[in-house]
């Protein structure tokens, strides 16, 4: 009967209705004989208004104190799943981040956790309490500032306890039944995988799937820490990360298991196409060296055969919308010293992922990727691969049927079309 | 160019507007040379809000949790004012009630400060920053718990921050413009006290004057910390409270001071009458002690002479109304072992007091404030004096009437009416 962590967004915990049905989750897992940490985020609309009264004072306000704000959020979730507990007769205690012992770098709204020193955390569960603890925020090691995590936070604090807890399992419960094989609002046939390895949800996530963040996976394959993906509206078994490709391919042959796990998409990057870039030694790391410098991440990048005649060719690379006007200012700055051509911006693209740990050792896999692309009209635009990916960009236009495609080709489709919403929380 | 400590309650924090016209009179100070040290209390509602939501989920939640959610009010309150104030250019930090050092005993809901290590404050005003911390709060000494500090807490954190950090002056800033000489809402020529002793505030805080908390006069006395009492809505001079009696009777005779600082009401409380108590030894203890294991506080207390006849007394106390049904159960349960005859309970009641430290020079204070009284035509209950104060309980219907006739009778009435309201933050 070891320790459970689990999880809970914003929509679990959106109003007295919601928190009551979380405790009463809670306390089953506690009554069956496990001990029960709870990491909790903000109530649903919680951040949203704490940032509208910080923009009331201040249009920029400093990012020390917008995270001593926004902390507030969790503050009051997780004393009111306490209370909740308290009310259905078992014994909780709420801690902060900075009293869960969850040591953060300095870095205020996109702090990373360095470790977490749960005495008092041990200290309540030994006491038999139930344990609830803010998520998103932690404490910095040298300043001793109140730090929050950014996108994925909660998610990640509660991966972090149950690596620091040395829990049996990490229970992340959302608003859907688990991670899909494709996003269901474009592909109704859509799965639930009720199996995914580390490497595979990490490309899924960094590929668009936004059930879990990339930071909560790479923590937990790191520490070795399975996460059960789950609906906190149904009871229903979800997805469970965890383990390698290679105990993937080693079930896969003794049990027939899927060579594709999924189908990512992501709208949310743009393309920039550096044009007529001289041929020569150091250019495109003069090209990608300013790009970093102005903290702007890049994705895929593609480097054409340059023409004989002219000595030059073309770079293009994706990367987040968000920066896009950043990155092409910068490269302005940059033409006379690199001496390119042009620069071609475009934002009207998307990216098609797929995903299998089974693709390693299963050659063709690109060719019936590509052909079930080409079958439904689909231009293929830049194409990258890992060992267990494939990423085309293709015309924001196609993205659905580019999806949809790829999904019927691998067989992926499920008999019967299961309702749900996709989707998940920022938190 | 000492340091000036600030408390802004809750109205004064209300909204965006108010946070920013608060933010520019502290910068105001910072201007003048001073370093700033400011308490706030929760934004307007905040904590009504969050008791909605407590309510929500619990009839009755644990007060440790209770805490931990109430404290979120000045934590977001706090990091808007601190971002208002980085909005006009100049650098704010601010802290927690913990991480101010406000170390208290751990009494939920109502701790006592035990002490203030104001070493992160200290750092943040020598590296030039102006210092915010969370009013109403602080953290135990030997649980580690976050605790509140209940009513007037953020004008008791303010006053030991000023005597922590050895402050000029504690200003307190609240929606009146001072203390008056009575409630304006009754006595429309009530005046402002320019000064008033910390011993005569002490008194009118106890007797229901609202504009102060008696905890926090009871802390700025024993640490000797001049506390200004002002609006935040106007640039007016406030109330002074500072200095003992024995230097309010000093002043009075060289500056001929009035020797009647005010006339302090009170409608909050209850009387209860235990008739026909056996006049012998012991028997008003027991009553009182039970009383005291049910933590009831009594206020006045009156015995009558026994009658010889019977060898039987009556004996009257007033007492918080909201503790009116605990006393009189507590006191039933008590009957058959006193052998009293019987139980009057009345709330219909008020008490209206007379203060002035220049009271205990002056004979036939109490002659003139009676004959005010009886040629108003209010009828006297009890009666209760100390040095500087003299109560007397009326009927509550009687209360108005009372107060204007004492303070017509003792010159306090002003030439011109002052447009006041007269109220008060809880917290």
């Amino acid at each position: 009967m070891g320790i459970v962590v689990q999880k809970y967004g914003g929509s679990s915990v959106s109003d007295a209705a919601a928190i009551k049905r979380v405790a009463r989750r809670i306390t089953e897992v506690k009554k069956a004989g496990h001990d029960v940490v709870v990491a909790v985020s903000a109530m649903g609309d919680t951040t949203d208004d704490l940032l509208d009264l910080a923009n009331g004072v201040s249009p920029l306000p400093p990012a020390r104190e917008l995270d001593m704000l926004l902390t507030a959020g969790e503050r009051i979730s997780m004393a009111l799943v306490a209370m909740a507990i308290s009310d259905l007769g078992f014994s909780a205690r709420s801690f902060t981040g900075s009293q869960a012992g969850v040591i953060t770098d300095s870095v205020h709204g996109k702090a990373k956790i360095l470790d977490v020193t749960p005495g008092r955390i041990q200290s309540a569960i030994a006491d038999g309490h139930i344990v609830i603890v803010a998520g998103f925020q932690g404490v910095s090691a040298d300043t001793k500032e109140i730090t929050t995590l950014g996108r994925g936070g909660t998610d990640t604090t509660a991966v972090a306890l149950a690596a620091a807890l040395d829990a049996d399992v990490c229970e992340i419960y959302t608003d859907v039944d688990g991670v899909f094989t494709a996003d269901p609002r474009i592909v109704p046939a859509a799965r639930k995988l009720d199996r995914v390895t580390y490497e595979e949800m990490l490309e899924m996530a960094a590929c668009g799937a936004k059930v879990l963040h990339l930071r909560c996976v790479e923590y937990a394959r790191r520490r070795d820490i399975p996460i059960h993906v789950r609906s906190s509206f149904s009871q229903l078994e979800g997805t469970v990360v965890s383990g390698s490709i290679e105990d993937a391919e080693h079930q896969e042959k003794s049990m027939e298991s899927p060579i594709i796990a999924g189908v990512a998409h992501d709208r949310s990057e743009a393309k920039i196409t550096v044009v007529g870039v001289p041929d020569k030694v150091g250019e495109a790391a003069r090209i990608f060296d300013s790009l970093a410098k102005a903290q702007i991440n890049i994705d895929m990048i593609v480097q054409n055969v340059s023409a004989a005649a002219t000595n030059l060719t073309d770079i293009s690379f994706t990367l987040p919308r968000a920066d896009g006007q950043t990155a092409m200012s910068t490269l302005a700055a940059l033409q006379a010293e690199v001496g390119f051509e042009s620069l071609l911006y475009d934002d009207h693209i998307g990216k098609v992922s797929l995903i299998g740990a089974g693709m390693r050792s299963h050659p063709g896999i690109t060719a019936k990727f590509f052909t079930a692309l080409a079958d439904a009209g689909v231009n293929l635009g830049m194409i990258s691969t890992s060992e267990i990916r494939i990423s085309v960009v293709v015309a924001e236009g196609d993205v659905d049927a580019a999806v949809a495609a790829a999904h019927t080709a691998f067989d992926l489709d499920a008999d019967e079309v299961e309702a749900v919403v996709y989707g998940g929380s920022g938190r």
